[in-house]
């Protein structure tokens, strides 16, 4: 192991960067709560906030250990490897080719886990049981998300010397098979679980608060700068093309969608332009330093195409993926992830640990078909393994603890029943939009009076 | 052409700065959409969010390259040199003597290109047709921007061997010609063209959402570090300037404008302070790190009372700027380009190829008129160009595709008309403020149910 | 002293930092301005926005040179030393060692001031003059922030060779004393001369937006991981375990929190899930580098149940700290302070002029007592300091200017008497939540209309 040399610019990138990721579960929560009605925002945005306090204590724990401790069967890392995080020291460092102290590493890698946990709750709107959330995200990360993120970048067997070993090496800059595939097959298993909110498909469940759905999605894509080119582990070049391409492959995205939909319902809206932005992200993460512009500009136009198609696929199917995981990052990260196979082009060693020198290149770039199989059959493994154990999770969750609230809370608003809160307050004392006179609860995290409301 | 050495700590500022530049166009959509009335507050984010997509596609393309490709004629850069910025080497790049690549680069000049034309908006809120708007967009970015910018930046007649060769360097050190002086004039000129809002002068047309308006206010102050600091290229001690003057005038500023209502009306606002805010960041951008702290308050000083009296123009002189672009970007554009020919303190080169070594001080520093007669010079310039080309513009697309919603739509509101949306929804299914029974197209991006409302 | 050599990637983590932190204090506007009703949202808002504003003027000018120019007495700086910031040298940066700009320094060092002051306002919601804020403001940040920074952090009493000389060296590695312990005392010698709101005890006084306080608190959570890691003045694997502590200890505060309610009230609410944040951010703050993770994790945990609990004390003693400044900040930063005390781990010299080379450990990291009697000696003398010098403040204001508004505006509330504005306007005119009908005053800041309203 060679001695580690502290590269302060790299680390300044890299620390900025890991907040910068940790603000897009925030910003999903506004991304989401305000895509959700009135009556539940709030338990919307505690999803993301429970799985952000959960996930990061369990991956500074075990989580950073189990992903790149050492390689146990290609399926998971050693977890009591850097358990808590101690001892570990920098030669140790993911980035100690960057001069990336170890700490600084697990940082970032730290945002990644828990966001990906805070995108599955989209699909379970309005209905789920807070602490079976709380059970499931808990389980989830530990059973999917590491393994998964151990064998594509922990050394395991979605990694380059797994089972793709015989063509190429699968590339996944940025998390499109660890994060984006992941949960969302993750959020259609639990949806379809879960079963439908009542009402669906047979009366409208409008958007509550668009402003707030923009917010959300100007958060995230601020943040997934630091996701994508920080995904480089250095400030260079090859960061900087990762930003470039996570600018304009979004805003084609958007603009994509935009025209989707003008052409098919008549009107632009903003919940398009929001999505088309998280679509556009989504599918570019796998891809972000390993495609030129052009390669950047197909797969933004591909993909805000064809997420704006995919997210009326619940209706004609009858799953209720509530807030589209399915529609934007199941399907965004496989257009990413198989685009690769056609534009990529990776010219260099990046990130020397997880690409050789020389050609990973796509079809399109005189690669030939190799990358593009690799990239649909680590794919389609990703989906499978996500599949399976999301399944067992959320049928054994069924099975004991329950996943669903009571009709009554569901038709009642989740934030009253399961919070004692409701989202906003006018100023005379009745509450915005409500014909709920059975309140009763003061908010009970802070007792604004003790006396009955 | 030397070899590119490449400064990780450079870039690490570099790429923190252009995101956090990018974030303030969403900043911005808050900072309009507040302001607007809550039956156009959509359509007013969405000038924004669309200017972003589109902009950020036009600038990876050929903005870059025309804006500083090599120099045709003093107006413009060559605009195939690097088309698609796929070619362009780090040695190549507008910071290589910072040690920052050229995709970081050109990641970073994106993001201004994509606020300025989002500036522009508040002129036109509640009453102009989006795909007009769109257009407009794409056109004006392409023959005022990036012109523009060239002129000023990429050896252009704005620059230092342009029209004021025999007098002075022009100072411009973060866009107050470029994006504050170029988009007020725009605005300006495009709400003259598009005509007054139904009502203007007659009905009050408050603020839908203050709140809003002083977090738009608060993330264009957060992306303003990177806007100002970013521009020095480095993170050096003239970075640090900058920050410093950023955060000091636009204190004052906020300080001044709140007492100038005081004074006048008797109550100091948050729309002031939000006001005051923008007005202080505006005027401190050309002169950022080209004056001392004195200067900097100063300049903040005068431009949070001038502006604040500004607002007022449009009454008096009878044009629609609905959200002020003149009486905050023109104005403190003008403010702040014009005193630095006061208070210009540029004891060293900065920014080696706009800066020559040596002093170009303002009178109050010793510097005699010269610089004073440069800024005034640059400006008057900045302004007729500005004022021609978007005239030309406007009044090419009113002849043809036209520019305004028809006025039943823009009394019943464009966000429900144009977008097929509002923005919010209460928990019955009413939504707020609203006395239209007529709504039955649901948010159309994600059809979320497909009943009929 | 040595010559000074730029760092640009310490230097680029710092600027950065800075641009986060000042976004704390707006973030701080929205946690608070959501807690509060409808009638009063901007006006707590404004006491934020005021405080930057008027902090940032003050620090520049004297403020920083009064905390880290030449020592007098123990107590303060020369405030005539770096005045307005113009002629200090980079070899007199506070950061030189770290190779970061003297005006760097500087920038990150206002923000800090400036939030401390704007916490304090949580204490006073809905009842104080605005004007008498802003006095208190200014006459608190010099009387008592900059004299507690300048012992704490610029070679005071309360730092290495001060009071405790003879025990050991106090840590306080990101404000703890300085800034938690400090403004929580002050809210409540505020709240104590100010008076209790109408009603309180009595009748609810419920948040009127609880989704605004979950994006104030993830503003906070975001910006405070540049107060945090920035505070070891380098981008280094310190300042990685300041990260991960920041991130850790926060998460299980937040779950802490959510515990406790949960088991006390029967609801895990989203106020207590941004309660918790906070209270997490606070404790970990004085430790965030000086413990290891089992000991971020004690600490948070314990603020999160105590400062949970300590939220209700305000109702048994009758004091009106509106937002909970002494429940979080004060309880949470005394537990962050003391538990120092157990939980020290400093392995090396971290910020060099702060800690000494070896061991300051805890007790339970075999440092023994002495460590724990430093941290409460400053604890105690931290807060009769402030206890002290802001009741002084405060009723000498009380006596003169006079602290509190009318009853009549105080009822009718303070966004209307004040700042002649309300927060949200409807479409139609009537403005939401409202039964006031003598609105008459149009937002006066930038007069939409010059008719009568």
């Amino acid at each position: 192991m060679e001695e580690f040399v502290l590269d302060t610019g790299n680390t300044a990138w890299i620390i900025t960067a890991s907040a910068l990721v940790l603000l897009m579960t925030p910003g999903l929560a506004f991304f989401y709560g305000g895509m959700v009605r009135g009556k539940s925002v709030l338990n919307m945005m505690m999803m993301s906030f429970g799985a952000l306090g959960l996930v990061s204590v369990i991956w500074v724990l075990y989580g950073y250990s189990a992903t790149f401790g050492t390689d146990i069967g290609g399926i998971i890392g050693n977890p009591t490897e850097y358990f808590g995080l101690n001892s570990i020291t920098d030669e140790q460092s993911l980035m100690a080719g960057s001069g990336v102290p170890a700490l600084v590493a697990a940082g970032f890698q730290a945002t990644f886990a828990i966001i990906t946990v805070a995108l599955i709750s989209g699909a379970v709107a309005d209905r789920m049981k807070f602490g079976s959330w709380m059970v499931f995200a808990g389980l989830w990360v530990t059973l999917v998300y590491i393994p998964m993120a151990h064998m594509v970048w922990g050394g395991g067997l979605l990694g380059g010397d797994g089972i793709t070993a015989g063509l190429s090496v699968p590339i996944d800059f940025a998390g499109g098979t660890v994060v984006h595939i992941n949960a969302g097959v993750a959020g259609l298993v639990l949806a379809v679980v879960l079963g439908k909110r009542k009402g669906f498909g047979k009366e409208p469940m409008r958007p509550h608060n668009l402003p707030f759905v923009m917010l959300g999605a100007a958060l995230l894509w601020f943040g997934w700068f630091g996701f994508n080119a920080g995904s480089e582990f250095a400030a260079d070049g090859t960061a900087g093309r990762a930003w470039v391409n996570t600018l304009v492959a979004t805003g084609l995205a958007m603009l994509a969608w935009l025209v989707t939909e003008k052409v098919r319902d008549g009107h632009a809206t903003s919940l398009g332009a929001a999505s088309g932005v998280v679509a556009g992200l989504v599918a570019i993460t796998p891809a972000a330093a390993a495609v030129d512009t052009f390669g950047a500009l197909a797969i933004g136009a591909v993909a805000g195409v064809l997420c704006a198609l995919a997210v009326g696929l619940k209706y004609r199917f009858g799953y209720d993926d509530s807030l589209d995981v399915v529609g934007v990052h199941l399907v965004g990260g496989l257009v990413g992830t198989v685009l690769i196979g056609l534009f990529a082009n990776v010219g260099e060693g990046v990130n020397g640990t997880w690409y050789p020198d020389g050609a990973l290149n796509g079809l399109l770039y005189g690669g030939g078909i190799t990358q593009l199989l690799t990239q649909i059959i680590v794919a389609v493994a990703a989906m499978a393994f996500s599949a399976v154990v999301t399944a067992a999770i959320a049928l054994a969750l069924k099975a004991t603890i329950g996943l669903r609230v009571p009709d009554e809370q569901e038709l009642g608003g989740v934030d009253l029943a399961v919070h004692g809160e409701s989202a906003y307050e006018t100023l005379g004392g009745a509450r915005i939009g409500s014909g709920d006179s059975s309140y009763t609860a003061a908010s009970a995290a802070r007792p604004q009076t003790e006396v009955k409301a």
